[in-house]
């Protein structure tokens, strides 16, 4: 199971109903969470999800709403009496979260490690592969997509016909290499049919971007930037480098995504509700994102 | 009316039915905020008393749960176009904040001073005169005191013995001197007996101490620390230098103050009004504190 659980869908400033936008992913004993705004820690300990379990946080950009949680966040790491190495990453300009910590923190007694990603760089991060694009803001900002691949079929034909061991069905199903009575077997000799992975897709400020379509390519889950509601506000989205709620349809439309949840909402876009219809219209399959939303994506049978 | 409201009512971290404590005290014109953790804003907002008011930000000491929430009040400030000075104040460490500003601001459009405050300074933020003592926590901590003074009563029969002419006695009686027809009049020449004014204090992250029941002394309202609400806790109280709600009680019956809320509780502990009756039995006056409770502070008749 691919867990995602939308913590916030505010953008700017927390509201008393609203935390700032912030993803969290969870797949195969990895967990990864997405920007930590002025909050985070809030709905983080109401998932309960624990705070140890982090192994890595991305942020899109180093703007405030996006950053000033993270030390509420390894405060409660050091609660947990966390051991492990946190890897914070980002585009660059990543010093600021170091400059932030060095202010803010004595000492702290797990390893960070500041990791700037090139534009386009692939990463594995355990088993959630990760590929960023620049979108378009006022300052450096990525979006990023998150996959899981699923091993190909299990050919049974193919391994009766191999004469392999049936003892041996299960490791190399799962991709080991084994060898056995003096004989060496690999994966392919039991692999059958490739199968789609899950792949989620995840980005805040920005304008509609070529760039974002690619990158978010048939996602079953893309949560995109919804700060506008009402197709009158175009001109503020357009000035501030946002977007609105049918701008982030028409990309999720053209990127051919399965789902679309909406986040990031302005302070001003009070029940963001009011105008789905704006999304709807062109991309049916788009929910209004709500604060502790929760999907388990599952391979299709 | 001298306003108090109690923002939040946690100790530590954010909780998702509990800010960090943080004051807000408001007297003829004057706003001060003590303290600002993580998620300090929100209840400022449904305060609505506004961010461009607040005259000075005081702090107890510089532990992230009492000075995180700080960009993000600086941002709102901003965004409502704030261009009046902010002043920032608390015990020597003060460039902690300067730096964090300097991190995370580019520029900010109004001034923001920066003071340190000497242990016992005595210093008027518009109406409001503001009393510090050391306390004892892990690091330099102050507690506060705010007075509003009142002026004395007005003594209509010593005026009209002094022959002092009706059309002065208002400004005379609000402290001005008046030069009219040649002669000068003073304030004393109407005022009469003396009057209690109001005071209100605060102070959190403390064991008790002889120097707190100094400061608080007669208090109308004393806001103070209650971290653990089981007598059972004394121990933990001492080792992390904090306050039960017992020793918190003592010091408000030692200081004759009228009346206790407590405030910055343990993250454990979930239900402080369980434990109310370890600070009621000796102090019967005392009020379980709770997130966005407001007074409003009268002079008496």
């Amino acid at each position: 199971m691919f867990d995602v659980c939308l913590l916030g869908t505010g953008g700017m400033v927390p509201l008393p109903y609203r935390y700032l936008t912030s993803l969290i992913l969870r797949y195969n004993g990895t967990t990864i969470l997405v920007d930590c705004g002025e909050g985070t820690q809030i709905p983080l300990q109401e998932l309960r999800w624990g705070f140890k379990s982090i192994n890595a946080v991305l942020f899109t950009h180093y703007h405030g709403d996006h950053i000033t949680g993270l030390p509420g966040i390894l405060y409660q790491m050091l609660n947990a009496e966390r051991t492990e190495k946190l890897i914070l990453m980002g585009p660059k300009g990543i010093s600021i979260l170091e400059n932030m910590i060095n202010v803010l923190f004595k000492n702290i007694s797990f390893d960070i490690e500041f990791k700037e990603l090139a534009e386009g760089e692939v990463l594995n991060i355990g088993d959630i592969v990760v590929k960023n694009t620049p979108v378009w803001h006022t300052v450096t900002c990525y979006g990023y997509s998150f996959e899981v691949k699923r091993l190909p079929e299990f050919d049974v034909e193919k391994a009766k016909k191999l004469n392999i061991p049936v003892k041996l069905w299960n490791a190399l199903q799962h991709g080991q290499v084994v060898q056995y009575e003096g004989r060496i077997y690999t994966p392919d000799m039991v692999w059958g049919k490739e199968r789609k992975g899950l792949k989620v897709s995840y980005s805040t400020d920005t304008r509609p971007t070529k760039s974002l379509i690619d990158l978010i390519k048939e996602s079953d889950l893309f949560i995109g930037e919804g700060m506008y509601g009402d197709d009158k506000d175009l001109e503020k989205a357009i000035e501030k480098c946002h977007s609105t709620f049918s701008e982030t349809a028409h990309i999720a439309k053209e990127a051919n995504v399965t789902e679309l949840w909406l986040t990031h909402y302005s302070p001003s876009l009070v029940n963001p509700v009011k105008f789905i219809k704006n999304a709807t219209s062109i991309f049916p399959n788009t929910v209004i994102g709500k604060d502790l939303m929760i999907k388990s994506l599952k391979f299709s049978p």
